[in-house]
């Protein structure tokens, strides 16, 4: 592991680094904050999944997430959003496909299958490092995310409850498999038959059976991707039939971006920090 | 005025808008965040002026000055640092001069009289505008800003103290005239003559007999321009012969970055509405 950059901030330290992934089979950049409370022992790790288009960065750079973590004294880690570089298949005119698109799963499909590995990437390999690297308690542990992100924080939290304590979302990706933006990845990436979609999808994953303590998820009535990529009445509806708690805030007049995001990036890190200290 | 963005965020509206400028003569953009107070009437306004290389757009993204401007109701104006585009001269291999290097003054040689022209920009243009189409109360106006914007806060606080209640700085530079990495620039944008220099230079107005009630710097210890262009002490020494109190805080570990001044903005703004609501 290689370190890009540090920086105090906070109290804390906010460092990027870069590593290079058995998983995907090419170099990955992340960025990890460390609150000033691991100075004096390991604390809680709260994972940050992030939408189309992003990469660790944006976050980082626009989530205001380091004032709240270093309250609470969590560790925050911010993955890429899939491999990328030479010899990695792409669309470069597909920003719902393809580098900045990796859906949070392991691909089956050539060419795909070789690189876009990133359900593996996070839970097992970047997992590993993030336990041996930082001082991070790994037996508390929680996940969230933005859009694209939500889905692969609610997916990864329902697929394993014992490990995630907590689990929330900024205008979350409910139900990939039937959204018009997601579909067509979930195809290429998984196949053509759509019940090898249901392990990447939410709301299938309920109807199957998987449970999670609760959720919480803000959503802004401006978004203009609502009613079409995001529905979040749909998780409603599927949380209600699971009996999952769900306290689904929505927030007259926000959109879709990080001006949302970090409006809300508090009040969800204090919802993780009560259920990881508990 | 056209605004080119606007985006609900902590209760209030960050919007970015452009405007043709009679004192650049360029089109410029500045951003705005008007904090939910202002539904119910004009708020104080605080200006961040950016430092080297910046435009509007770093301190809206990376500053974290949302919640604490919503918290305080106060109205948040950043301007671009420079005059920008098709035909204003510049030196784009040099990024202390020209583009992003606008140094907060009036230049008087050519080429640059003709658009380098912030001071008169920010205090009269960009003012008149903010008065006639924000909900902006222009008799309680605070200013701050980082490195070459904190030299720009200082220096209009000092020549302007009727108008600015409140000024305070990230890392500023404190003394232009004589700092490798000023020096050259105010010499291209004011002529050879030192004396020109003395009134874009804050311990030089102070030596000159301008006042300001006080002043609050904090300044990173890992700043990597610590002892080369900023150099606090000289502040430290200007305010103590000027009488005027400054409260500077050295932080342990923090370098030049907007990690630095996001750890440190809730507590700039909280000073800043401290003395404008009195």
């Amino acid at each position: 592991m290689e370190t890009v950059s540090k920086a105090k901030s906070h109290g804390g330290v906010q460092g990027v680094y870069r590593h290079d992934s058995a998983a995907t089979g090419t170099a990955m950049t992340f960025a990890v904050f460390v609150p000033p409370q691991a100075e004096a022992g390991p604390v809680p790790v709260v994972w940050y999944l992030s939408g189309l288009t992003c990469t660790h960065a944006n976050v980082m750079e626009k989530g205001e997430y380091r004032a709240a973590a270093a309250e609470h004294g969590v560790i925050i880690v911010c993955p890429d959003t899939s491999p990328r570089g030479e010899g990695v298949p792409d669309e470069t005119d597909n920003w719902q496909f393809g580098s900045g698109a990796g859906f949070y799963l392991d691909a089956t499909e050539a060419p795909y299958a070789a690189n876009y590995r990133m359900s593996s990437y996070i839970l097992d390999e970047l997992t590993g490092l993030i336990a041996a690297e930082f001082p991070a308690d790994m037996t508390r542990q929680g996940i969230f995310g933005h859009s694209m992100g939500g889905h692969g924080a609610l997916t990864m939290a329902l697929k394993n409850p014992g490990r995630f304590r907590s689990c929330s979302a900024f205008a979350p990706i409910v139900e990939p498999s039937t959204a018009d933006w997601s579909r067509p990845a979930l195809e290429k990436y998984l196949g053509a038959d759509p019940a090898s979609w249901r392990a990447y999808d939410a709301v299938a994953l309920m109807a199957d059976g998987r449970r999670f303590p609760e959720f919480l998820v803000d959503q802004g009535t401006a978004d203009p991707f609502l009613t079409t990529g995001l529905r979040p009445e749909l998780l409603e509806a599927a949380c209600a039939r699971a009996g999952i708690p769900l306290t689904l805030n929505m927030r007259e007049g926000y959109d879709h971006s990080y001006y949302f995001i970090s409006t809300f990036m508090a009040d969800h890190l204090a919802w993780h920090a009560r259920r990881l200290s508990a």
